[in-house]
């Protein structure tokens, strides 16, 4: 693309965020965001084919951001347990990145729910996560000495812990020090898992 | 009120919850409730000032329910940690009973952290239950052995639990056993909580 095709394309992104977060994604309408963005419909058109699709494009920037911390984390472990903790220390960063795109992604979840095609456009990350959850755990278990259940459990509970965590921070963001509940949880959570099983 | 008022205020709330449910609070207009309700306007608006209310009405019905059930936990309690890990066992009811509901809840969450006054609804309930988790906490360690900012932490993450376990319950119902999830989590979290300040 040309710089400036590159350009026009951001400004898109950035004005649909910021109206999305504003007014929320069902008020928003394509005229509105051309106007916020200073560009005709035929350029928007020309970018994207739907609103719909500049979300998709909003919250997949957003999770390869989430990926990105999570694989920092994950390429100097010092261990898994270690990693897992740590995770919530991008907690705070992950709530500050979605600051006007959670509550997006919210309402586009909510949305899903009455949606199968879109359902399985906002599934789809939850299953990478909590299978990413499951190897994590599972590596602090080399011997496989605790329930394979218990580790299941202990995946989802915390994805839980962090979905929960994020909804009260995004809107509530100074309520809680959220990396640090965050921290403090997960390894409560981690010492009741192993400690059960011994 | 009478018994024809009466009928005409339940079949309001019902329409709006079916409503709400299926194209969201924002899009759901007094005029199609009333239609679905089949009522006339006038009706609609002796009984309620504005949409807005009678999702008021809406969630606080919800929250009665699971107060009743927190309510009924505690007023038999064999130990606190038993209280906690059995609130478990009233999510699926909780889930089952926010069908519907948490979507619409969330909706409204949302829109509340763009609207000071409506924060204040939404938001109250969330710190009573906060209140309520933390005095369970208490109970479980009379001699107060636990570090005080532990058993913050616990209660927290208590209810971040649930609310990650309930957004997720809602959307996928079949995806889990959401109660089990629950319990289990919440037995670990505990025995992580007095097992690393023994």
């Amino acid at each position: 693309m040309q710089t400036r095709s590159v350009e026009t394309r951001a400004k898109i992104v950035q004005a649909a965020q910021e109206l999305f977060s504003k007014t929320g994604y069902e008020s928003a309408s394509v005229s509105e965001i051309c106007e916020q963005a200073g560009i005709s419909k035929g350029a928007f058109y020309h970018h994207f084919p739907s609103k719909q699709s500049v979300f998709l494009e909003l919250l997949s920037d957003w999770l390869k951001g989430i990926d990105l911390g999570l694989e920092a984390l994950r390429s100097n472990p010092p261990e898994a347990e270690q990693s897992l903790v740590r995770m919530a220390d991008i907690l705070p960063e992950v709530i500050h990145a979605a600051e006007g795109r959670l509550p997006i992604f919210l309402e586009f979840w909510l949305h899903s729910a009455r949606d199968k095609e879109l359902w399985n456009t906002a599934i789809a990350p939850y299953q990478r996560y909590r299978e990413y959850f499951r190897m994590v755990v599972e590596e602090m278990d080399p011997e496989g000495a605790i329930d394979p259940a218990k580790k299941e459990t202990a995946a989802l509970a915390v994805i839980s812990l962090a979905i929960g965590l994020l909804l009260q921070g995004v809107v509530q963001p100074d309520a809680a020090d959220w990396g640090a509940a965050g921290r403090e949880s997960i390894r409560m959570l981690l010492e009741g898992m192993t400690r059960r099983s011994s």
